[in-house]
């Protein structure tokens, strides 16, 4: 089991975990409330010089841990997979801008096309966005997807395929984005936490909790302790396979986004010291 | 790939899926639409005599193939564990008198008690029933139920563990219901399905498909042919690991619930022959 976490040196709050605040204003509360990190949605940033938003965000001490998010890769037809590089080949620029040292991928998946395919094609995506990767030295994080997202979101469904992927692409421009609520049900977690750290792939790692019931498949995740997710023992693995970045608090949550934001900023910080 | 059904002598209906209809109604309207096998669920016997019941649909050509559902194993407190014990050997005997072979477990979960936990409580609980299953000649099959429903429903979400603790208990008297709603997703599927037949272990097999989206987490699984489930290929594979029992039908939809269920039935049996 991890260690207790005593302060917020480690806490990282992703901009659409509060969802109904501008960008501007996320950065302002977090700051100001002691968060020492942001991961960034693209959505939050349109309209907005991306370089002076970088800057902001440094201003405000806060550390730009990621860009959320590029991938969907595949599609039956080619043109729709050019399309989607070029649009990762953005997002890669916009981390650049941004300051952030990395995008993370949510794969995708196409109705109708076989899951092995649009593996194929994720891989391939990957590979095509590698060099512009690189020169922008700009990471590429593979997140794995909860299997109820196999539909129609991502092929990627677990940390052991992610892993398997990572090795056989073999960059340090790839690595892979660990979310406690996509894995926390897989019986080979902590031996594939072990295998992502020894390969040096483990580059980030997001928290919240699985609420029993889920009302919404999307938007009803759980602040940390209101679910039944193992939080304390994963990040346990976690840091034993050596990972020292942040702890990414990402919670869609229709409930959370319609109530009082500072409130809920408050609440965060509290069940991230009591159950993270 | 499997090779194309043209009849409709390994199609079975699960009582649930047309579930506004009472048993007996199911049963004729099964039986005359050349449907050859039923599983019965055990809300539809409330109030009945499971021996008539069973006789009844013999009459009727209907062959029992299981009685859904047993499980839900898992407590924190014993004298819980020891409840569910007894309704799953309550579970055989109706199994008996219905003229079932066979009980299919939803394995359970407990919030807040570790999955390795819930787990280990769900193999004592099938070891204490099994000397029952015995004595009645029923077995007890092992559902691996979707991650999804890690939270509250099931610790089994994959093939793999369902055929770890099939091995592990190594009884004539347990195999494993596979249901491709639960398991289409997960990279391992093949290679499981042919440990699952060289072991002896795959006694049902359940289909539907895969909506996306998907609206409701319990009540909203597809027609075979709606969504992306790779159908005909599993079915191969089940085959080709020496399955040759019955292809069920096991559709949970409040959508379809809501409409005509003799339409519906005629929807099913043009499903099962394009699309399974």
């Amino acid at each position: 089991m991890a260690k207790a976490i005593t302060d917020f040196s480690k806490l990282c709050v992703h901009s659409i975990t509060t969802k109904p605040w501008p960008i501007e204003k996320s950065a302002r509360e977090f700051s100001d409330a002691g968060i020492t990190g942001i991961t960034v949605w693209r959505d939050a940033l349109t309209g907005r010089n991306i370089t002076a938003t970088g800057k902001m965000l440094k201003d405000l001490n806060l550390e730009v841990v990621s860009l959320c998010r590029g991938g969907f890769f595949p599609s039956v037809n080619i043109a729709d997979r050019q399309k989607a590089v070029e649009d990762n080949l953005k997002a890669i620029d916009e981390a650049f801008e941004l300051g952030a040292p990395m995008v993370v991928l949510v794969c995708g998946a196409t109705p109708g096309q076989p899951l092995s395919e649009s593996r194929k094609q994720i891989q391939e995506g990957i590979v095509a966005c590698l060099a512009h990767a690189e020169a922008a030295k700009v990471k590429l994080a593979i997140e794995p997807l909860h299997p109820m997202y196999a539909g129609d979101r991502s092929a990627i469904n677990t940390l052991e395929q992610a892993n398997d992927m990572a090795e056989t692409i073999q960059s340090p421009w790839v690595g892979i984005a660990l979310d406690v609520y996509h894995l926390w049900w897989d019986p080979n977690l902590e031996t594939q936490i072990k295998r992502c750290g020894q390969n040096d792939h483990l580059t980030a790692f997001h928290i919240c909790d699985w609420k029993s019931p889920t009302l919404d498949m999307l938007n009803d995740r759980g602040l940390m302790g209101e679910g039944c997710i193992n939080i304390k023992q994963i990040r346990g693995w976690v840091e034993e396979a050596g990972f020292n970045g942040f702890n990414e608090v990402e919670i869609f949550s229709n409930l959370y986004w319609s109530q009082d934001q500072d409130e809920f900023l408050r609440k965060i910080k509290d069940a991230y010291l009591k159950y993270s």
